[in-house]
């Protein structure tokens, strides 16, 4: 299967889809790649460009306890159903862009993942047939606050924990083409491996969970899941860089700054 | 206090923003409400338009057993913090939309509920200023799937039980300038009365929760607080009408029909 790596990015003010065509240069596409993969003939240079998240605010739906591995490390049942929250839009970021360190958090864990996008609507969509609605897969980084995470799901919710400001860094491309079920997933923090991961171990496949959330809701092109983090999972802290790396697609690489309230307000 | 009823509505193809003038008449806006609220001089007919969803695919942030007689009712602790999850924007319909009870669904519920319309970015803010970030109130009904969230609430999590397409009517109106702690909610089935609820007696008050989401993250103009639901939450079926009536601001009604998996493809 041919794979494209899809990026947006940022040049001279304004923003592109393109597909990286080698180690220096970017294929601008004459459109979203949401409705066609078409190269423009513009070409730019991938050092001028700054890669964002693939998806201006998605939607972001998040899985819990989709490893069995991480249930262990965590002390949880494995679940009998997709365990599902969203984070929201603000909390995404892309690579190279800074995750805020709440102030006054004080158990904050990165979580690295596999990172579904969604290519067009899709609604009550057999497994079978489900991976054609996707457009390609990215890594994602489901940073969570253990503290508050804790407090909301004793009561059966999940938001807050999740979905602060900077709590979603994804990116770096949209990588067409891959087999989901076999990709492995790495995180390092400062260099150090942390997580080392394989998408063979999924509880609910990629395709499994596509057909199930299109059950419940129509999903829209852009639309991100995060399949859930396989064990390893620890602390973050100010000053960390944080690196989620699927063989195939690239490295997703963000550094935790301090929370500046006066810069907050954006 | 001066009082507007904002409504989104169709007519002759097209989508504006106006203002309720008088039983008949909408007085056209010249913008968005979220930018300026300022009637652009034209007037339409209130009979030729259809009242719509008041922001099309908002955020939408709901709130779990925010009263108390509520969660005695379901035989819930009382929470200690704000028990939030998110609505997927796909779920949102307008008044007279229909509610899709699904197929095979067993136990879906009504819930009526103030909803709180954010009018600006808003970031840590604190409490006493809360009120200045709200462009107004509407209705809203938090549609749920009582055997679906209760599998998934088991593993601390909220999503599709409460996601389905059209689980959330809005509307009809945004109203500015009411007091959100003084407010009635009356939820009727058939025309008999479910839900008669204060909002004096919300747990955690609309200016605290719109204080507590923007400490986590940057709410943005257009986003929804459905602000939980008060005692008398019971099961929907298929030809009832719900209407969710909050006078001072009007009265959100739908009517439930069975799914026809064969027009939900949209």
């Amino acid at each position: 299967m041919s794979s494209n790596h899809i990026v947006r990015y940022a040049l001279d003010g304004l923003i592109h889809y393109g597909i990286i065509e080698d180690d220096e240069t970017i294929a601008r596409l004459a459109d979203s790649p949401f409705n066609e993969l078409r190269v423009s003939g513009a070409r730019d240079a991938l050092g001028s460009a700054r890669i964002l998240a693939p998806v201006h605010e998605p939607r972001v739906f998040g899985l819990g306890y989709n490893y069995r591995a991480h249930s262990n490390e965590v002390g949880k049942p494995v679940p009998d159903v997709p365990v599902l929250f969203m984070k929201p839009s603000t909390s995404v970021i892309g690579p190279e862009e800074s995750i805020v360190y709440p102030d006054g958090a004080e158990n904050v864990h990165f979580e690295g993942e596999l990172t579904v996008v969604i290519a067009k609507r899709a609604r009550h969509v057999p497994e079978s047939q489900s991976l054609d609605y996707v457009l390609g897969y990215t890594c994602g980084n489901d940073i969570s606050d253990r503290v508050v995470q804790r407090r909301e799901s004793a009561f059966g919710c999940l938001l807050a924990g999740k979905g602060y400001d900077t709590f979603a860094p994804i990116g770096p491309a949209i990588v067409t083409g891959l087999d989901p079920a076999n990709l492995q997933i790495i995180t390092r923090v400062n260099g150090e491996v942390k997580q080392n991961g394989a998408t063979a171990d999924l509880l609910f496949s990629v395709p499994y969970l596509i057909s199930y959330l299109s059950r419940y809701m129509t999903l829209l092109p852009g639309d991100m899941i995060m399949t859930g983090t396989p064990a390893g999972v620890g602390p973050i802290k100010v000053g960390d860089t944080i690196e989620v790396e699927i063989p195939g697609i690239g490295v997703l690489r963000n550094t935790v700054v301090a929370e500046d309230r006066s810069i907050l307000a954006r």
